[in-house]
């Protein structure tokens, strides 16, 4: 039977892009998995949340398997508030929703905002997953160049200028990462936050501020968008996934109550009260900030490895800059096609994430390449860059005709 | 700030519909909840599940807490499968997606074949939170009469014939619950169920069969549209919501692998390997088949018990019929608006869902409302029922101006 007929236009026309995860390299067994944007093993509270459910459970019974009743997983919601307000973004009640992962938030920020007709700005590169979500609802994507800054935000003004005295369509929505972005590992200055925010009042447009590695610093706090925007310009998204674990799906999104409820209207997966519970009883029980410290340190620890290995084994031609927190090291290989490179590289044992995935114009991140220090062991790190090193050389001298 | 002229003329018009569970009754503390649709706490395993949480965090350390690597989270799929396969529906592994809840399953093929141009069928009355679903996506949503014995397929075949000769837009999608019917605990006979799937056929659409209350038969177990598809026609969704808890969001979609593809493409919550890793481990701790026993048989003796307090307190014009299976009675009250006694009800201290939430035209369900025997003690619900009684008789002799 043919189900095409059955589809709508906007479906048939998303279902023409790469299938969701086309970016996630087929590892095997055995390989050194520096593709993986996980939290490192031991740095999630495995142990705590056991413990945690327990207590929960005797405590609340079934009310957190439960539709509503319990009261450990409202709990969830002030916490994620006074942490916000520890971070200087004071939050209503009515301003904060719940999700299932950071990811879930896009979407549904995506769905509210976002059809065939609108337009939305990402940064090139940008989060893969992001990118699937947009492609989803829209052609008329425009991207905005990031250097080891960040956004270029002069760029982007320019852009909207442009755009503005050709009658072109102006976007709606501008998605951004700004603290330690994925895959560049680059943080926004302050005074290109500044900018972006100033341009959200010319241009008249709403930012989604991607935070999902903002704790993840390792030397000074950026401030968030969310906490210096006077206008409610700043849809803000947040997870426990890089900071807990993703296997949780816990996420949220803080943004006006009017767009909260409209967000909300379309969330049909409706409340997860037993993993909120869970989480909620877990953070009772963890010293947040000691945690968060435990993590900076240790992942400050793996990137100051991987870029030591990096800086022993990478020929000349491959390039990239020092991220200040968050979990990744973005290459640039001169002259390498880092899309054909990874079936070598998984035979040699070592998995990455193509650049191609990180754009929408897939052929300018032909020759750049993601690595996480994340979630792997500091030897096979070491090991790993070692054996991309090796291949990376070869291929390099093979187009010298060596 | 007006946010309004960012929404897409799609989202202004879901926005325009009810707010999501505006029909869930505002109960005081202490009321006796015969609105909720929850299992009786006493049959959710609430220490199996801690137990099982226990072990796997023990057996498989992060890894459920991770994306992707717990073997039990995966092992969830295959229980599924041997389950439906146990209940005649043999079911590849491509035509299986796990959601969060039944519900997400309901949007995610809401989704992928509804737009504002697309026509859909539900039962009159039926399940609210699907109605709300696809007042989301449009606003051409046709009903089909249920009666005592559920969907009235030949009227249904009545109106396709008409609206075909007439040239009106045929259904892209026809939405039921054949098995112990929300809200009306009526069963679809066989020769109803393959009319049905005839039907399909003939006027070619899909079947979107939600089955949360299929388990849960106080007779003999009817036989799923799914089993009874030959052509591929029917998108089937099942929950663990009824038989396990809400609270834990674990529900399932089965359909052809196209239309499973399709579906996973928008599902932007991700898998959610830490609830899938903790009931695929509570299920192979709990005697399946033994657990769906003792729920029947506590569902039905509170069946009877219900029953039993509205065949002695209820007047006479109160009628309903008796469902073999699932969580709710189904009552009409003659001359009675159920919406308006609601909040003299819940001050009296009993609850309930009035009619007019289950009808795309509210004022059909007017005189109805869903008791649901469920969740509270038998003590508690004859004591509801009696108030609910005495409320409803008062109202009757009101009227006839005693």
């Amino acid at each position: 039977m043919n189900y095409d007929v059955f589809y709508p236009p906007s479906i048939k026309s998303a279902l023409e892009n790469d299938p969701p995860g086309a970016w996630i390299p087929d590892v095997p067994q055995g390989c050194i998995r520096l593709s993986a944007g996980y939290p490192a093993a031991e740095l999630v509270p495995t142990l705590q949340l056991g413990a945690s459910i327990e207590a929960l459970l005797a405590e609340e019974k079934d009310l957190p398997l439960q539709y509503i009743g319990s009261h450990r997983a409202v709990m969830l919601r002030d916490w994620i508030r006074r942490r916000l307000m520890a971070r200087n973004m004071p939050v209503a009640e009515t301003e904060l929703l719940v999700t299932a992962g950071g990811i879930q938030a896009i979407d549904l920020i995506a769905r509210v905002l976002l059809d065939a007709t609108a337009t939305v700005a990402v940064e090139a590169p940008t989060y893969m997953e992001a990118l699937e979500i947009f492609q989803n609802y829209t052609r008329n994507i425009i991207t905005i160049p990031v250097d080891e800054r960040g956004m270029c935000t002069v760029q982007l003004e320019q852009m909207l200028q442009q755009r503005a005295e050709n009658g072109l369509p102006l976007p709606r929505l501008v998605y951004t990462i700004p603290s330690f972005q994925n895959p560049t590992g680059s943080n926004l200055p302050l005074e290109r936050r500044r900018h972006l925010l100033e341009l959200a009042e010319t241009f008249d447009f709403l930012i989604l501020e991607d935070d999902a590695y903002g704790e993840l610093s390792f030397a000074s706090d950026p401030a968030t968008l969310k906490s210096l925007d006077g206008h409610g310009r700043v849809l803000y998204v947040g997870s426990m996934s890089k900071v807990l674990g993703p296997g949780l799906r816990i996420g949220w999104t803080v943004a006006p109550a009017e767009l909260i409820q409209a967000i909300n209207w379309f969330k049909k997966d409706l409340d997860h009260a037993f993993v909120e519970a869970s989480i909620s009883t877990l953070l009772t029980r963890l010293d947040w900030n000691q945690h968060l410290t435990s993590l900076r340190n240790a992942y400050r620890r793996r990137r100051d490895v991987m870029l030591q290995a990096l800086d022993q084994h990478m020929p000349e031609t491959v390039t990239w800059h020092v991220p200040d927190g968050g979990y990744f090291i973005w290459l640039q290989l001169v002259g390498v096609d880092t899309g054909a490179l990874l079936n070598e590289a998984l035979q040699a044992g070592v998995s990455y994430v193509p650049g191609q995935y990180f754009f929408v114009k897939k052929e300018q991140g032909r020759t750049f390449l993601r690595l996480s220090f994340s979630s792997v062991g500091e030897q096979d790190m070491v090991e790993g860059v070692r054996r991309l090193a090796d291949l990376v050389r070869t291929r390099t001298l093979e187009k010298k005709g060596v």
